[in-house]
C-alpha cells in the first residue's frame, strides 16, 4: 500500500486496525472515481485561474487526470487496497507520473470536500437515472392504460369491492411514477450544491474561484458554508435515498399486486417465463421470483436509510463516522436502480386474463353504484345505503362495462384523463 | 357511541375488539377535524354544482358545517369515543341537526377519500409551518453571523483543527435552514394533490366536479387516479416527515454543538436560565435539558418514519393497516414543530465567551495556513505539508483574526456571503 | 404546578419551554406510578435498616405510600400537569401529608434510579404478560392442530406447491408461540436487575442495603454499577420490545395468511362477524379489519425500536434525551399486548372450509411426492425430478390424505409431534 | 454457469433478469459454504440410516464433501457466478465427481431447508464469537478496574456532577459486557433449532431421521414444523443481530466517552498512535478514527435490522424476498464482530491522565455528599438540598478520594464488588 497522505514518517501502523479503518472504502470508491477525477479537473482549472498553477502545470495535470480516467475505464488502472482511498490514488498517480506537479493537485482542498463533491456528482447522475426510469415506467403504463383497458375487480381490504379496470390500474402506476420522477428532479436540485472549495470544513486561506468551479461542474449553487458542507454529509444522501425509496414503494405495491394476481386463486396475470424460476425439489413450480425480489428491493433502501440515520447524531464538523455513510448509499442506489430498470420491462410484458377477471366481478359489487343512483334520485345517501344492503338480486343484470362507463368523474374509469398525465410527464 | 356508518342492524359488536379497532382514532381526528369540515364544505358545493343538492340543501349543509366548526373550536362539541371517527361525527351532527339533508353529505364520497383530503390539508399547513420556522431560524442565524462574529476553534474529529468563527458557525446553520425551508416548500408541492372525489379507491358513478373542488381547496393539482390516491397514503406522509426530519437533523447537530460548548471543559457558550433545569439530588447542577430534548426530537420523526415504512408493504387499494399511519404522523409533526418553535429563541439567546474561545486556539492550528502559504509560493502541497509538521514554533506569533482574514474563498470566514444567503432566503 | 424539586427559588421559568420539556411525561407516568410506589416502599424499608429512618418514620411513609396507591387506583388522586413527573408527585404527596418525614423519602436516591427501577418492574410484568399471551395462543393452536386437521394446499412464492394441512398450519404457530414465550422468559431475566440505589449514576455516600432491596423487589440480581445502570436505559427496553416484536412478527404472518384465506379468491377461512366491519360507502362489504390491524401492530414496535435506537448515541451517564425513551416503550407495549390478547380468540374462532381447500389441491402438487418415490426406488433425485416434470397425468388419482400420510418425518403432516410441543410448552 | 437445478430444458433465460435475481448470492454463500457442507454430511448419514443410500454411496458422498471442503479452504475450488448459489455448487461438484451418486444428495431436502440449516450453524458460531469477545472485554475491564482506579469527574447531562473514578468507569463496562455475553448465550439457545428435514416448508414423504441429524449437528432441539421453519427465516437472524447490537450499543457509549475524553478540552485519555490517523490537509492533526468507526459500527447493525424487518411482512411459506435477508445479516455480523475484536485491545491500551482528571473535580461537586450527610444527621433531604445550594465554600477542603471512599453501597466507588462480577463472568 502507498503511504497514507498523512504519514509523517513516524506512524506505527497496526495492520488489523488499518483494515478495520479502511473497510471496503477503496473498492467502493470505484463507483465515485470518475466523479472524483471530473471534480479534480475543475479544481485544477480553478487553481490556475488564481495563479496557483501555471498554464503548463494545469495542462499537465489535466492530461494526467484524463489519462487516469482512461486507464481506469479500460481496466488498466485498478483501484484497490494499494491505496487508502480513491482520493489518495489520484494524487499518487499524478505524483508518480508528474513528480512535483502532481504534489500540487491537493492545494486548497481536503479529502473532506473532495469526497463531498464526488458524492454530489454521483447523486446527481443517480437521480437523473431514477427520473429516467420513472418516466419510462410511466410511459409504458400510459400506453397500456390506453390500449389494454378491460374490466377487473377492484379490492379494498383484499375483499372484492366494486368493478375496476386494467385502465385504472395502469393509470394509477402512471400517476405514481410521474410523481416519483418529479420528486427525483426536486431532489436533484436539493443536492445540486457545490461543496468543493470548503476544504476540511473551515475553508482555506486562498481566494479559490468557487463560482467558476461551480459553473464548470454545472452545479445550481455554491454550498457556501464550509461547516454546513460537512454537516450536510449524510443529510443530502438521505434525501436522495428517500426519492429512490418512494419509487420503490410503488414498485412494492405493484409487486404485491402481481404476486396476488399470479396466484392460481386469482389467475389474473401471466408472467412471461423469463420473469419466473423453478424449484430445486418441486418439478411442478414456476415461481415469480423477479416480482418477489422487486418487492424486497425497498428493504435495501429502508436499511440504508436507517444506517445513515444511525450515524447522524454528531456535532458539527467532520467525524470519521461519516465515512460509514458511503456503503449504504452506494449499495442502495445500485440495487434500487437495478430494480427500477426491470420494472418497465415487466409492466410491458404482463398479460391479463380478461375472461377470468370478468368472472370475478359479482353482482354484489354493483351495490355502491345502485346506492349512488338512489342518492342521485333524491334518497339521502345513508338511507339508500341501507336499502341496497342485501338486495343483491336487483343487481344481477348489470355488467362491468356499464359500471365503468358511469364512472365519469375525472380520473374515473370513464375519464382516465391520460392526456393530463401525458402532459405532466412531458413537462418534467 | 353512535352506530357505525356501516351498521346494517345485524352486527354483533364485541366491545373489546371494537376498542382494539378504534384505537385512539377519534381523539387523533381532533387534529384533522377542521380540515375535514373544510373539505366537506367544498364537497357540498361541488355536489350542488352537479345538481345532487339543491341550493337550499347546500346552504343548510354549509351552515351546519360552519356551526359544527364553531362549536368544536369553542369546545362545545367534543369529538370523543361516542363517534367511530371524525368523519362519522360530521355526518352524525348534520343528520341530527338537519335530518335527511344531513344524510346526503356523504353522497359520492367515502371515508377513504375524506381522510385523505383532510390529511393533505393538514400536511400542507404543517409544511408551511415548517418552512416558517426554518426561515425564522435562518434569519436569526444571519443576523448573528453579521453582528456576533468572533474567533472560535474549528474541530474535526472533535480535535482542534483550524481557527473558525462564530460567524462561520451561524452562517452554517443559516444555510442549512434555508435549504430546509426550500425542501419544505418542494415537499408541499409534492403532497399538494387533491384526492377528494376518488371515493373508496375506484371512483364513483357521478360526474363530480373535481376540478372545481380542487380549485376551491387551492390544491395545485387533481390526484386523478382513485387507486393511486389510496396507494399514496403513507407515501406522502413519509415525504412530509422526511422534510421535517431534515430540519431536525440540523437541530440535532446544533444541539450536539451546544451540549459540548456548555460543558465546563469547553465553556464556550452560556445558556440563559430558562433553557436549563436542576437536579432532584444534586444541588450544584444546571442542566441543558432543552438542548438535550431538542437533540432527541429527531428520534420521534425517525420512529414515525419506521412505523410508516413498516405498514407500506401492501397490495393496491385500501387496507385497514393504513389507518395505523395516523398516530405516528400526527405525533411526529407535533413534536417536531414544537421543537423547531424553540430553536429560534435558543439561537437568539446564546451567549458566547469570546475570551475562552480565543484561548482555545493554539499555534498548531495555524499549520494548515502555513502549508497553504508555502504551496502558494510554489512548494508542492504535499511537500509543504511535511515541512510544516512539527515546526509549531514558527506559528506562535499568529493570531486567529489573521487566519480568518485570509480565508477569502466564497463562504470562508472573510467572505461569508451573507448577502447571497439573504437573497436565497428572500426568494423562498 | 408544584415547584420543581430542583427549584432553588431563583429560576425564571418560561412556560413554553417548560411545556416542551415536560412533554406528556406526567401522563405517561400513570402507567409507572404503582411501580414507583412499590419501589419507594422498598427504598423506605431499606433506609430504616441502615437507620436513616426511624421505625416510626418508616411506617408513616409506608402508610402514606399505601394511601397514595389506593387513592390513585380509585381515581381520587390524579397524576397530572400539577406535577413535573410521577416521582415528584410522590414526594409532594408525602410532604403534604407528613411534613418533614415526607421530605426524607428521597434520601439516597435520585429520580434517575427511581425511574429506572419503576421501568424494570413494569418491563418484568409486561414480559410476563407477553409470555402468558404467547402460551395461550400456543395452547389453542395445539388443540386445533389435534382436533381440526384437514388437508389444505401448501404454498411457496404464493404458488400452489404441495398438499399441506390445517394441522401443519396450527402446529407451525404453536411452535412459533412456544419459542416466543421462551424468549419472553429469557428476556425477563435479562432485565431482572435492580438499579435502585445507584442514585444519579455515581452511587451515594451511604451504605444502602441494596441486597435487601433487591430481595424485597424480587430481582434476580443487583445491577451493581451506577454508571451502567444509566447506560442500560433504553438498552433493556429495546430488548423487551424485541421480544414483543418477535411475537408480533408471527402475528403478522398469521394475519397475512388470514388476509389471503378470507379473500373471495381463496375462501379458505370464514371470520366470525365480530372480527369484521363494514364500509361507509359500499353496502356489500364485510372487511377483516381486525386481521389487518393485527398485521399492522408490528409497525408500532418497529417504530418504537427505531425511536429508541435514535436516542442511544450518547456518552456515559444520564442525559435528558433518555427521558424520550418512555413514550415509545409504553406505547408499543400497550398496543402490542392488546393485539396479542385478541390473537388467541381469533385463532379459536376461525372456521376453515375443508371442501374449498380440497378443491384447491391439484394433481401437479403431487409431483414432488412422485419424484421422491422414484428417488426412494433408486433413481437419482435430480433424474427423478426431470422425469416427473410435465407428466402430471400419472398423478391424477392421488388424494391429499395419501400425500399427507406419507409425510412421516418428525414434524411432518403424519407425525406432527404435538406431544413434544406440549412438553416444551409445559416446561416454560 | 451451470444449468439451474430447476432447468427443465425449456427455460428462456434473460441474462439481465438472472443477474438481478442472483444478486451477490453466490459470493455471500462463501461465508456459509462450509456450514452447508457440514449439514450435507449429516444429511447424507441420515439418508443412509433410512436406507436411501447404501453405505458405499454414503461414504462416497462424505468423501466427496470432505474433498470439496478441503479444496474450498485451500482456494482450489472457487465459489463464483458459475453456480446459482452454494447449494447448487455442492450438488454440481458431487455430480461431476461421482455421477449418479452425486445426484442423490438432494434426496429429501430442498434448498429451502439447506440454507436454513447452514444459516443456523453460522449464527451459532457467530454468537459464540460474540460471547467470546464480550467476555474478553469484560475481563480486561475487571482487571483495569482493580488496578487502575483513580478519581475522575462524573457527568450527568455532560455537566460535571459528582466525583467518579476510573474504577467505576471500567466496572460499568465490565458489567455491560457480562450482560452482553449472557445475552449472546441466551440468543444462541433461541436459534439452536434444527430445520433440516423440513424440505420446502411442508416436509417430505420420507421417514427422515431428523432426531439423529439434530444430534449429529449438536442442535438443542428439532425445529419440528416445516412451515415454522420457513416462517422463522429472518426472525432468528433478527434476534441474533439484536444480541450483536446490544454489545455494540455499549461500544457506542464507550466510543463517545473516548471521543470526548480525547479532546483537547477534556484531555483525560491518550490513545496509542496505532488507534489514530492523520489528515490530508492539516499537518497538526492526530485523529481518533478507530474510536469514531467503533461508534459508527452500530449503524451497520441497525441498518441490517431495518432491512430485515422490511422484508418480514409476508404470508406463511417461502417467498424469494427472504433471500434478501442474507446480505444484511452477513454484512452486519462481519462488521460487528470486527469492531468487537478491536475493543478489548483498545480498552487495554487507554492511558488516563490522573492529574488532569483530578483538576476537573471542583468543590461544587461535593454538594450532593454534603446534602446526604445532612440528611443522615436528620435534616429532611429536601431541606438539606436547599441549605447546600450555593454554599460552595464549605466544600473547598474536601478531596475526591474522601468522596469516593464514602460511596459504600454495593457497586459504589468504595465497594465495586468486582468479585461478584468475576463470578458472574465465570458462570457464563
Amino acid at each position: 500500500m502507498s503511504s497514507p497522505l498523512w504519514d509523517k514518517g513516524n506512524a506505527e501502523i497496526d495492520a488489523r486496525i488499518m483494515r478495520f479503518c479502511a473497510g471496503e472504502d477503496v473498492v467502493l470508491d470505484r463507483q465515485l472515481f470518475l466523479y472524483d477525477i471530473q471534480a479534480s479537473k475543475a479544481h485544477v482549472r480553478g487553481l490556475e485561474r488564481i495563479e496557483l498553477l501555471s498554464e503548463e502545470e494545469r495542462d499537465s495535470l489535466l492530461e494526467g487526470l484524463d489519462a487516469l480516467a482512461g486507464e481506469f475505464e479500460r481496466g488498466e488502472f485498478v483501484l484497490d487496497e494499494r491505496f487508502e482511498d480513491g482520493h489518495s490514488a489520484i494524487e499518487a498517480y499524478l505524483t508518480d507520473k508528474l513528480g512535483d506537479v502532481g504534489r500540487k493537485v491537493h492545494t486548497g482542498r481536503s479529502r473532506n470536500d473532495q469526497v463531498l463533491v464526488a458524492s454530489r456528482l454521483y447523486l446527481r447522475d443517480t437521480l437523473d437515472e431514477l427520473a429516467k426510469h420513472c418516466k419510462r415506467a410511466a410511459e409504458i403504463c400510459l400506453e397500456r392504460a390506453a390500449n389494454d383497458d378491460v374490466p377487473m375487480p377492484g379490492y379494498t381490504h383484499l375483499q372484492r369491492a366494486v368493478p375496476s379496470s386494467t385502465g385504472m390500474w395502469f393509470a394509477a402506476f402512471a400517476e405514481a411514477f410521474i410523481d416519483n420522477a418529479r420528486l427525483a428532479k426536486h431532489t436533484r436540485t436539493f443536492v445540486d450544491s457545490n461543496p468543493l472549495g470548503t476544504a476540511a470544513g473551515y475553508g482555506v486561506n486562498l481566494p479559490l474561484d468557487r463560482d467558476g468551479v461551480t459553473d464548470e461542474l454545472d452545479f445550481e449553487r455554491v454550498q457556501l458554508s464550509p461547516i454546513y458542507a460537512q454537516n450536510s454529509r449524510g443529510k443530502f444522501e438521505l434525501q436522495a435515498l428517500m426519492a429512490l425509496g418512494q419509487a420503490l414503494l410503488d414498485v412494492r405495491r405493484l409487486a404485491w399486486d402481481l404476486s396476488l394476481f399470479t396466484t392460481r386463486e386469482f389467475s389474473f396475470v401471466e408472467l412471461p417465463d423469463r420473469f419466473t424460476t423453478g424449484s430445486s425439489i418441486m418439478p411442478n413450480k414456476r415461481n415469480p421470483d423477479v416480482v418477489e425480489l422487486l418487492r424486497a428491493s425497498y428493504g435495501v433502501v429502508q436499511g440504508a436509510m436507517a444506517e445513515l440515520q444511525s450515524l447522524l447524531s454528531l456535532s458539527s464538523g467532520y467525524h470519521r463516522d461519516l465515512q460509514a455513510s458511503k456503503p449504504p448509499v452506494l449499495r442502495a442506489m445500485t440495487r434500487g436502480l437495478d430494480a427500477l430498470a426491470i420494472v418497465s420491462e415487466l409492466l410491458g410484458a404482463l398479460e391479463f386474463d380478461a375472461e377470468r377477471m370478468a368472472e370475478a366481478i359479482e353482482p354484489e359489487m354493483y351495490a355502491t353504484d345502485r346506492a349512488v343512483e338512489l342518492a342521485r334520485d333524491g334518497v339521502p345517501f345513508r338511507e339508500a345505503y341501507r336499502q341496497v344492503a342485501g338486495a343483491w338480486d336487483e343487481l344481477a343484470s348489470r355488467t362491468p362495462q356499464q359500471s365503468l362507463d358511469a364512472r365519469t368523474s375525472p380520473g374515473g374509469a370513464a375519464d382516465l384523463r391520460l392526456d393530463v398525465l401525458r402532459e405532466r410527464l412531458a413537462n418534467l
